[in-house]
């Protein structure tokens, strides 16, 4: 092989693994983009029909309290604008790898509580929610330390 | 510019990004590693000589129940070695994005005990790590779906 032949391979496979990772990183963003959609209007619109666009064909729940499936997910938003219609979560951190989004979120159920730190876990299949998991923990009234949960 | 110079351009430049995006990469791996080690030694083996060689220059501590710094961190360890020999802390997953490790944990203070679902969040600066947030929630025993917290 010539010089410039071996010049042009290696510019090829450095292309192509170049826009590999660099579509690996832009699939993150998008992901990204898609869960703090879906949350917010999940959560604080508590809007079942606008946040169901961002599900997939399953939408299996690992939250403890709430049934499995986007129904599930429907009685739970049903339950949130009954009886917690000032609910708020405001989103602290997002972290994108592979195929999962994390949210670090401070909920707030009722304005003025300190309400609860939560980190949500989200699976995408081809863009769409299919899964989630979360673990919730109250804020204490007095910590050990003073840096805050968050 | 002649055509060989732009292609030689073009080259530099993809390999340039393929080097930098596939170090982030490389990076991510190696931050995942330090702390799956780090909470092996820490939390299993209860080691805190061991799992101080993780640690950089400062380790903010957000659990509201440990107090700041490595020293909250030893004073903790010694708490978990004092009164639950026996906890157990299972990796289920382990995430990273940017300076952040994220664990999804199932930890078992006795053994035999439903335990806990745990998510700890690290940061890293240098591949060590500096700061630590978490959300703990005990498993229930009954659940509104049949696919567990994790």
């Amino acid at each position: 092989m010539t010089r410039t032949a071996l010049a042009f391979v290696a510019m090829t496979f450095a292309l192509g693994a170049t826009k590999a990772l660099a579509a690996d990183a832009t699939q993150l963003e998008i992901n990204k983009k898609s869960v703090v959609e879906f949350y917010d209007k999940a959560i604080n619109q508590k809007d079942f029909e606008a946040a169901a666009k961002y599900l997939g064909p399953r939408y299996t729940q690992h939250n403890p309290g709430v049934a499995d499936g986007p129904e599930g997910l429907k009685a739970f938003l049903g339950f949130l604008r009954e009886k917690f219609p000032g609910a708020r979560s405001e989103i602290r951190r997002v972290f994108a790898d592979g195929d999962y989004v994390i949210l670090h979120v401070h909920a707030v159920r009722e304005p003025g509580a300190r309400g609860a730190a939560i980190v949500d876990i989200f699976k995408l299949e081809n863009g769409k929610i299919v899964e989630h998991w979360d673990v919730r923990q109250d804020i204490p009234e007095r910590a050990a330390n003073a840096n805050g949960m968050f």
